[in-house]
């Protein structure tokens, strides 16, 4: 068989991601042993949590410098060892950043096709099961509410917004510039938008909840989040689902003020939560999200960067906010 | 009748709170008009939050200088003119820091006799009650847990301990001081104790707690709070009840570090709360309560200032952290 590809870390970064950090090399073609199944990488996921795992261990071991970098990806079967699978199948897991993946067939999801296949990772993928499970399990936004959904036209803002607007709450998106904040209100129909770069955050929520906020959604912690605390209402929901502000630096931000003064105060329940903590949630995510896409109150948004040499690009753009949508790779060829 | 005498905020502090910025008045004895009745005062309870009220607004208005100081009193009726009430009765209700004082009878409650009366406001009041909500309905400990308190030697704090015990956890208590850690070790059969004054915290809970921190109930937030967030276990409990270490200062410092990373990775639960946002389980509590102190898993710890000419020390006092338990002022004389 043919050479494989692979992309490594050179270096952790100790400030800004770059694509100098990363490094490509030819590898001879992995073969699976006893008990594992290889594969060839069709769609690579690109997500802010893959910086984050560079700054330490999270809810993953930490990355280190020389490994080829960790990702989570969607392949095809070629050859299998594993009672579980047959060539031809679709699989996802953490294959990493390689054109072909060896993993152990017990660590290999079998997934359904799709069409486009691309919808595994985004309509169906852990950022639209993730952006479900928290605002449905945690933000419980109910109709008159007030949501606000921070990195909103990303991959997990964009589908936690429209679930609340098919909740039936009042929806406010932030994103970074215009075209974004335009694309919240016009495409996806958010009820009003803020532009983080442009607006000052706390009249800016002042202006655009007058009732103050229900349900805050978080992808960003910092002054993001500080500014939502003291707009939140008695009694408020504010989801922690990520912190993209504090993944690309070396130097984070102190926490929020009003932590615990304003959750006090007010009552506030404040939860993080990885997605795997609700399997029991799942099957459903798979039908609803589906219904919405069907009645069009779920508009699937994707960013597709070519070719897995651009992958270290295409998370340094990433984490700048470029993207709007579910940012992958494409890496091999859909048949 | 005879002149009354109150305690009003001669100027709002703008840092440390001190005796000064009281003074003591004699007025004449108030008058109970209709649907009012008039009481004189037993006991006026002392709480930090009474400190947080001279910040701004919180869950209720915010006090203003020359104003008579807000607090939380016991009183025995002298005259009614509502139904509800007659001479004799007890009650409890907003009074003020008032040797007299005059509420509608809707703003006052009916409270059974209790022996000691002033265990209506240490072992039934609302600082037992607010660890019961908290700990019960928010923290939820399971035996086997390890559990946290800090200003574990206060009235909210000493009783949240206990009833952790009570619930078969592992309860770390930490204080100000050798004196009170002796007596969460010694008196309430905590199982460790840490001397905020003189541990590193970030060691000290690591000492303390070696198997993680799956509850923390916090009265203090700041640097505690932080330290406690890197030690928590995953799908740990935060409970926020008060932020002490924030009340007496004009400069709040910023919040914690991990606020919301560690949130994510940990799938953490952290909540604000307050007493009257739980009506449904304060009957239960009283009953809880009750078994518990018979059956001697609940200590009540009383620390009694007598006349109300002393609370303005008092109340300093308190945000020295110089109590143990429950402190309040003796104003009046059971009969």
């Amino acid at each position: 068989m043919s050479d494989a590809t692979e992309i490594r870390i050179r270096e952790l970064p100790k400030d800004k991601l770059s694509a100098d950090h990363f490094e490509l090399a030819t590898v001879a073609m992995p073969e699976a042993g006893p008990e594992h199944i290889l594969c060839e990488t069709l769609y690579l996921s690109l997500d802010p949590a893959n910086r984050a795992w560079m700054q330490g261990a999270t809810y993953r071991s930490a990355i280190e410098g020389g490994q080829v970098m960790a990702g989570y990806t969607l392949g095809r079967v070629l050859e299998s060892n594993h009672p579980n699978f047959e060539p031809g199948d679709l699989v996802e897991g953490d294959g990493g950043w390689r054109s072909h993946f060896v993993l152990k067939g017990k660590h290999a999801s079998p997934v359904a096709p799709r069409d486009p296949l691309s919808h595994i990772l985004s309509a169906y993928g852990i950022t639209s099961k993730t952006a479900y499970a928290g605002m449905l399990a945690i933000g419980k936004p109910k109709a008159g509410d007030t949501v606000v959904v921070s990195a909103a036209a990303g991959a997990t803002g964009s589908v936690a917004a429209q679930i609340a607007k098919a909740s039936g709450a009042r929806v406010v998106g932030i994103a970074g510039g215009e075209r974004k904040c335009a694309w919240l209100t016009d495409t996806l129909g958010l009820d009003a938008a803020i532009d983080y770069r442009g607006d000052n955050l706390f009249e800016a929520m002042k202006r655009t909840c007058p009732d103050g906020i229900d349900v805050y959604f978080d992808n960003v912690g910092g002054s993001t989040l500080e500014a939502a605390l003291f707009r939140m209402n008695r009694l408020g929901r504010i989801v922690c689902c990520g912190v993209v502000s504090q993944y690309d630096t070396g130097n984070p931000s102190p926490g929020p003020r009003g932590v615990p003064g304003l959750l006090v105060t007010k009552s506030l329940h404040m939860q993080g939560f990885l997605v795997m903590d609700y399997p029991e949630l799942m099957d459903k995510a798979d039908d609803d999200l589906a219904s919405w896409i069907k009645s069009g109150q779920l508009k699937v948004a994707e960013d597709i960067v070519e070719g897995l040499a651009n992958a270290p690009q295409g998370l340094v753009g990433l984490l700048a906010g470029e993207n709007i949508g579910k940012r992958m790779v494409r890496v091999g060829t859909e048949k």
